[in-house]
């Protein structure tokens, strides 16, 4: 079925208090770029990318003014197809960066439109390997105070959840370890707990941050350096046997393949969002299995929940705190400690738009 | 001296025919994105970038949405700690890809003021070695028929240079090889030699056409396989003793570092307008120096004759299909098959608004 057109629309949708982290600066609000696709036959299949406020337009850009002439007039069922295509129409200027996001947001769009069509959900169509997985609590949270940190934290088990993660990187490695303990203290030792340093140490300092943490039994410790450092990553997990992830960061499956041949990395945090959407997900969910890691995901949780529920080997969705499930017409379900995935064909994700128009550009 | 705004344009500028590499497909025009930044005593100065015809609009959006808010009332003379804060500042959806362009369209506007603020050419500021460089002409011939391609390479000796490089990629290696050995024997065996692969094939695909090409003394074979396969380019190096080169695909200073660790280059080609600017190139250039790699450009040759004419290892400029040089002041100068850097101060790179003006996007 032909392609006939792709509306696209950018949203900056406020949080409801300034969230900090160790290298982005205050997050006022999050950018939802939505891109809806439709077929001759009227069915319309809707993906979407989110970035933390900055980037949005060029995305929109490069989604009307490069990918949308590319795809309208062309078969929509061979998604992998077409995602190759947009990687090579857009090469010279791609290899990661905005268009891993606008292509992200197109392949998940059609991926919308091939379970729509075959009638099965995502999580079906991604393996099918259950339709539940576990989820933490991934805190914004460098910049609470100790109390309002642990409240946060609170209500994340309240919500059902039995794991969490708080952002490292504060003025001093001894103010780090303080919250690592109270934190450990509070949750006590059956909640999952893990770090997230967002690159902002040197490979020594990271080294340094890990001994100090393995008191305090963590899942992980994340980004503890730059990205693109994959060898210094393997150095930090010789040094310290400190379980390591990441992934949001990474934007094409060359990236995720040197992580995994250098970084030692127990967990991958592939985002469909930046990484080539669902198809690109499933190609380093792919690398996970083969590899021995266990895939994760960062933000968008509401879509996540199929992908990871889907693998035979699944980690963790991230239940992050850029609330893209609210403005859905299902946020997450937690049941018994396990997120829950969607059984509607497609994606299972809807929005709502009428929540969303308040905050659209232009 | 503060910046007191951005003012960003986009061009679609047609070329004067239809060319065609291996990978890009058919180029009939090439995008122009221009940044002139102006600090509160009414100084301007301008940066630019380009692509082959996609991404220009999101590399304006960005610009316009995400860095020019950012600079603007910024002290402009800390070049250096501007670009590092724009890499920082869009971080999330960036380490390459658009944002590489976008930024560097706004690093070289920066050198541009510092130049006119000191008085001082761009050869000067950036290392001062020559005021001229080798040269060649680029060709993106891979569509030409024979007789027709021997014309594009005798125009470029008439010019006065005295390299040439064609495009490789025929539907057969025979091919290829027919065509090289065509051109060796028309430019005899004192004009500089290269050939350019665009990525399109398989690291075994071209060890074969490495060895196939021995007999005709090439300078070096460009981008043989994806830019990404750092490993793949050091295999068919060892593997055949060809020099080979890169760059214009690599957009961060990692990607370089990890092209000289392992992909065992001889020339590397960064391109001001997709590395980072100036700022960028001049890092790249430091890398070539510490490494015994010979320091060559992609594109936009009226901006690195300045670069390469600077280094002490000066490798050669790239003199470009996409005629940018035409719609400046001053198109490169040729004296005895040496590229003439201006002596300007800035950048040199003046643009002839008057000529742009009527491929101006909205
Ligand atoms: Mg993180
Ligand atoms: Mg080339």
């Amino acid at each position: 079925m032909r392609i006939t057109s792709v509306q696209t629309q950018l949203f900056n949708v406020p949080l409801d208090e300034v969230l900090v982290d160790a290298k982005h600066g205050d997050h006022h609000f999050f950018q939802l770029i939505t891109a809806t696709v439709t077929l001759e036959d009227g069915t319309t299949g809707t993906g979407y990318t989110y970035t933390g406020g900055k980037g949005g337009s060029a995305i929109a850009a490069m989604i009307r003014d490069d990918l949308t002439p590319f795809i309208v007039g062309q078969d929509a069922s061979d998604v992998e197809a077409l995602y190759d295509a947009m990687q090579w129409h857009v090469h010279y200027v791609a290899r990661g960066g905005i268009a891993a996001f606008a292509i992200s947001a197109v392949d998940i769009a059609l991926w919308d439109l091939r379970g729509k069509t075959l009638g099965q959900p995502l999580r079906q169509m991604a393996g099918g390997a259950s339709d539940r997985c576990k989820a933490y609590g991934g805190g914004i949270d460098l910049g609470f105070p100790l109390p309002k940190l642990l409240d946060s934290l609170q209500a994340f088990l309240d919500r059902g959840l039995n794991g969490v993660k708080i952002k490292i990187g504060q003025p001093s490695l001894a103010e780090d370890i303080a919250r690592v303990a109270a934190v450990r203290d509070m949750i006590g030792p059956d909640v999952a707990f893990a770090v997230d340093a967002n690159y902002s140490m040197s490979v020594d300092q990271a080294i340094e941050a890990a001994r100090a943490f393995a008191p305090y039994d963590l899942m992980w410790f994340e980004e503890p350096t730059i990205p693109d450092d994959y060898k210094g990553f393997g150095r930090i997990a010789d040094a310290t046997g400190m379980p390591l992830a990441m992934g949001e960061n990474l934007h094409t499956i060359h990236e995720f393949e040197y992580a995994v041949a250098d970084a030692k990395l127990s967990y991958l945090q592939p985002d469909a969002s930046n990484c080539g959407g669902i198809t690109g997900w499933l190609e380093v969910a792919a690398l996970c299995r083969a590899n021995n890691i266990l895939p994760c995901s960062h933000g968008m949780q509401e879509l996540h929940v199929s992908l990871v529920s889907a693998q035979e080997n699944a980690g963790w969705i991230e239940m992050h705190s850029f609330p893209t499930e609210r403005y859905t017409t299902r946020p997450v379900v937690i049941e018994n400690h396990m997120a829950v995935a969607p059984n509607a064909p497609g994606t299972g994700v809807e929005f709502r738009w009428d929540m969303l128009a308040p905050f659209a550009q232009s």
